[in-house]
């Protein structure tokens, strides 16, 4: 069984979503969820777990002597662990692949103005961001990692095929979807979709997909570029 | 009060984590949140929301109808409609910033393959993605987008000056934190940080800010570098 263990001053909040939908009838099934109170290995006997930065400023930091003593109560059995922080590399679709296909998953929620520094390296964390945003805490963040692993465990999906041509599966954002009534507020489903054609939908998909991804996403569209042409932007194909 | 309301297929799932910390004390008194089940606007009696996507394909297609209807019940009062989908442009902090500067939001979770792309248009919903992953459906990301929101509200962060240096809130990602012991296993704080110099505190962070979003976050740089050179690359600044 696939092994999530979260750090967090909030346990309560787990499984929360997790507990529903696909995730929450995988759980106990498919993978585990343990949330681990950070604060249960506080400094002092008045749960003290943060205290002021060091050099100043507003806010406070997470104790690195406290979330050394959380991480090392939960055991290490190799699991990769991660503290989720907006200073981490962005997470991708490729890791939570890597992470799904691995034993589980060790996430520290950071809260306050950060952690220290130094648990990083003493406790080899990897750090990642989801979103280019900042939150008042870790803790949504591991829930969006942990029900983008879920999904990829053996048996939670229903329909194994799903997703293999979804957003990020690919180096493209995936093509717009249609489905009944075949007419909605004066607007059709295109053509190509409902000719029964299979070579003209396919057609018809990888072109929606290449012009979503150059509109939307230009980092996406350099590195396709990059990928497929050495660099040189085909762009007859997306038109 | 700031508005959240949320179309889901899993009502239930809220408020979830955002009952708790930060956003849950701040519930009721600064924002409110209201989720609205999907399913009650089904097609049919037998709770019909999806169908088999135009053109063939795994998966199930969240009818345009259906999320017409909820979204129509839910009523119109100006605030941004937003369709959390990985075909979406990223979350960014600064539209976070702007959500959060109004009177709030309507979010609407996808599930399944995907939502039917006309409702876009017809109900003129702006398509986020949060983190470069699949979920099994949008809530996750809703309430990381919420979160993010609700920490910005007046008067819901206690010390109204943290976060101005954090990270995405200026173009750089946030220099590490120390806090004490003063030595945690062998590992001193940086002496910078420790003496009593505003000045020489600054210019750590500040170089310590520079050279994470080098190493970490190489897409920020490039637009740092541009925002602040006119492109051309100032490496000494970071040494």
């Amino acid at each position: 069984m696939w092994r999530a263990t979260v750090l967090t001053l909030y346990p309560a909040m787990f499984p929360g979503p997790l507990g529903h939908a696909l995730a929450g009838r995988a759980l106990g099934r498919a993978w585990s969820l343990e949330a681990r109170d950070i604060r249960a290995h506080a400094a002092d006997r008045h749960g003290t777990v943060d205290d002021a930065p060091a050099g100043g400023g507003p806010g406070m930091v997470l104790r690195a002597d406290v979330l050394a003593a959380a991480l090392d109560a939960a055991g290490d059995d190799g699991r990769p662990r991660v503290l989720l922080t907006p200073r981490g590399r962005p997470l991708t679709q490729a890791r939570v692949r890597e992470f799904a296909a691995g034993g589980g998953v060790t996430l520290v929620c950071g809260r306050f103005e950060g952690v220290d520094e130094r648990i990083v390296a003493s406790r080899g964390l990897e750090e990642i961001a989801v979103g280019d945003v900042v939150l008042s805490g870790g803790e949504a963040a591991a829930m969006l990692l942990l029900d983008a692993c879920v999904r990829l465990l053996p048996g939670v999906m229903g329909d194994a095929a799903s997703g293999d041509a979804e957003s990020f599966e690919t180096p493209l954002i995936e093509h717009p979807h249609y489905t009944r009534p075949r007419e909605f507020e004066g607007m059709a489903i295109p053509p190509e979709l409902v000719g029964g054609d299979h070579a003209a939908v396919a057609r018809w998909r990888r072109r929606a997909s290449l012009a979503a991804t150059r509109a939307r996403r230009p980092d996406l569209w350099a590195k396709y570029v990059a990928s497929t042409t050495g660099g040189v932007d085909k762009r007859r194909e997306s038109e």
